[in-house]
């Protein structure tokens, strides 16, 4: 036999791909004894495990031939149905044709690339970005144009800079409690952005994973809701309920909605017709919506912990700075320029304490390395005192070298 | 606000996409009157229900915060490690680490497309051929160059005919009961095709659902045994245990499963962390191996109806021709060139029986308009009877036409 050479078989696409530095650095960090701030994980402690046994033991018996079999592209109808009525109580027009289930919100956003994106083309984007997007949009080989982010989300001078320079396929918002920054856009910004797509004819991107999840301050009105016409609207059980079952959805106009669908047809034929069924059971009998005030008013005690103790042993410094974001699972750490996160994530590993560096969402990943990201919502509250002490030992010993 | 043209918006990758002529069409046969041969449905009548039930019934009371949280890309490790046993029994040589879990094997077939296929690749495929790799393949703009078929599979000296002209990125191989014509390679074609691949220095994808579902006839060993280094396996158990779940499994060298769970994470981060637990439980349990030999013998006897039928109904003419199939789902049946197929669906559905015209495989769907592709698992006995009764009729009509 001959010798095989893989490298050129592989697509263009397949050698912009590489691993998930985060899911990478997730494995260095996963030891039972290390205090983990760096996954984006929900708190298992409190999944709705009963209700899912539940319902799964009482559809089983009477709708099992159906729950196995396969099942529509658009995802299972009551579903739909359910997830257009939950989106009109938040003003979100949406009809039942404009929801398109996905097994994630990973795969909307791969969906998105696939529908929208030829190489070359322009995405504006915040820095530093979600790094799912990136790795579903990447290897479509898109050119990145970045904003700059402050209190109050994307700045939107530099989204109409970027738009009157270049023609732009769609801007991608992260509108509530930004992964990684944790800050959220101000409603007169989103008038801003809606107008500014309006206006320089491009599409939105709306990736709300988090929305649900407001911990205090007032409801903001999404995107779609000011500009259905242009605004792709992302979101997920997987925040909400649990992960594990995959359950995401699109609501977009309609005209989209059936290109997604045919790339869809293509990527999976459907989303899990089982874990749509247990999902929707659990939308239905309420259990959604006592879940999300419970995960609220968890999410908010480890916020106000991990703050309070960012408060209590973070060293003094006009250069030290995180973010307070009103929801969500994470916030942000800016530290002196000097600072080099991934050197410092050394560092806490061997004191048993994990974070991820800032600079892994930055598209070029050449900004941002004296910022780090810590996520909440997964830390018990004895390990969210402990791990924020010895990391702002850490920071003490660097600053005082 | 400003007209939306969302036209100018669509990727080339998304101009390419089409609605499956197959899904639009079984919208047309699935009125429950219709008896239908037109799907590619496993007998919903005998899925494990029970046993999923049971599974979920004792899994998630002990493992629920597992079963319900993220996972890893490449899959739950003890149903890779079932895999990888599960193939070593059929001599194929697998280890953990060439397994990636796969939402069914549509995304298998999308992951291949987005790891090898550039746009002008050539790629080798039967004609006529799976139409899902078609849908997931088309968007990346490769040249498909066809093969014909015998009772024996496709014609190797066509494969060298093509792989003597062309660099070619991989060739696609239905090794059993092929869908749509179901037909077998034979012992010594196999061979044949892995020394071309070789000697040629290309891949082969074999895609593999049916193989478990052999009614008669020798078991024959799957390319990837012949050379493990040049063939990319992938399989599912939509067609041994149940498809609502959406676990497929593709089995590769290490090299190229790294490129393959790169993909994944970009396109849903993992497979249905609930889903690939049910799923093993079955598999642990051995009833995976009690429902395939419980669905051979119940679709060996669909088949062996049909075919009886054919013979019972079917005008005698020496240009219609169906094919024996050994196994799996489907036959394929020709009829006098100046038949169309499209035309006689027509008349079908309105005679309340229905199937799917044979040009619908071929990748450029202008050939093959006198054939025909025949469900038999998704039928009942008396269904199949009446159905191909009632379509034999309207073939005799239209022969003495």
């Amino acid at each position: 036999m001959n010798k095989v050479n893989i490298d050129k078989f592989l697509s263009n696409k397949a050698k912009r791909m590489k691993a998930s530095e985060i899911r990478e650095l997730l494995k260095l960090t996963e030891k039972p004894d290390v205090i983990s701030f760096a996954g984006g994980l929900p708190a298992p402690e409190v999944f709705p495990v009963r209700e899912f046994e539940e319902a799964a033991r009482y559809l089983l018996p009477r709708h099992g031939e159906v729950m196995l079999q396969y099942s529509t592209t658009e995802g299972f109808t009551p579903l739909r149905e359910f997830l257009a009525g939950y989106m009109q109580k938040y003003n979100v027009p949406a009809e039942v044709e404009n929801i398109q289930i996905t097994t994630g919100s990973q795969q909307a956003l791969d969906l998105v690339g696939k529908v929208f994106i030829d190489e070359g083309d322009y995405i504006i984007t915040s820095k530093p970005t979600y790094l799912g997007a990136l790795s579903a949009w990447t290897p479509f080989k898109p050119k990145y144009l970045t904003v700059n982010m402050d209190d109050d989300g994307m700045i939107v001078e530099e989204i109409e800079e970027h738009l009157k320079n270049h023609k732009v396929k769609f801007i991608y918002v992260l509108p509530n409690f930004h992964n990684p920054a944790g800050v959220t856009i101000s409603e007169e910004r989103r008038k801003k952005i809606v107008e500014l797509a309006d206006k320089y004819d491009t599409l939105i991107i709306e990736d709300d994973p988090y929305g649900e999840l407001r911990f205090e301050g007032k409801y903001l009105v999404p995107l779609i809701t000011l500009m259905k016409e242009r605004v792709i609207y992302l979101s997920t059980f997987s925040k909400t309920l649990a992960p594990g079952t995959r359950i995401g959805w699109i609501t977009a106009p309609k005209d989209i909605l059936t290109k997604i669908t045919q790339a869809k047809q293509g990527a999976d034929l459907h989303t899990s017709t089982l874990d749509q069924w247990l999902v929707y059971d659990l939308c239905s009998r309420g259990i959604l919506r006592e879940h999300v005030k419970k995960i609220r008013a968890l999410y908010k005690r480890r916020r106000d912990l991990m703050l309070k103790s960012l408060e209590d042993y973070m060293p003094k410094h006009p250069e030290i700075k995180w973010t307070r974001p009103q929801g969500g699972l994470f916030l942000w750490v800016s530290l002196p320029q000097k600072f080099n996160t991934y050197e410092l994530l050394d560092k806490a590993v061997s004191k048993k304490v994990a974070f991820v560096p800032g600079a892994a969402f930055y598209p070029g990943r050449s900004e941002g390395f004296n910022t780090l990201r810590l996520n909440f919502s997964n830390a018990k509250e004895d390990d969210i005192v402990e791990g924020i002490r010895r990391l702002a030992e850490l920071v003490k010993d660097e600053l005082n070298k």
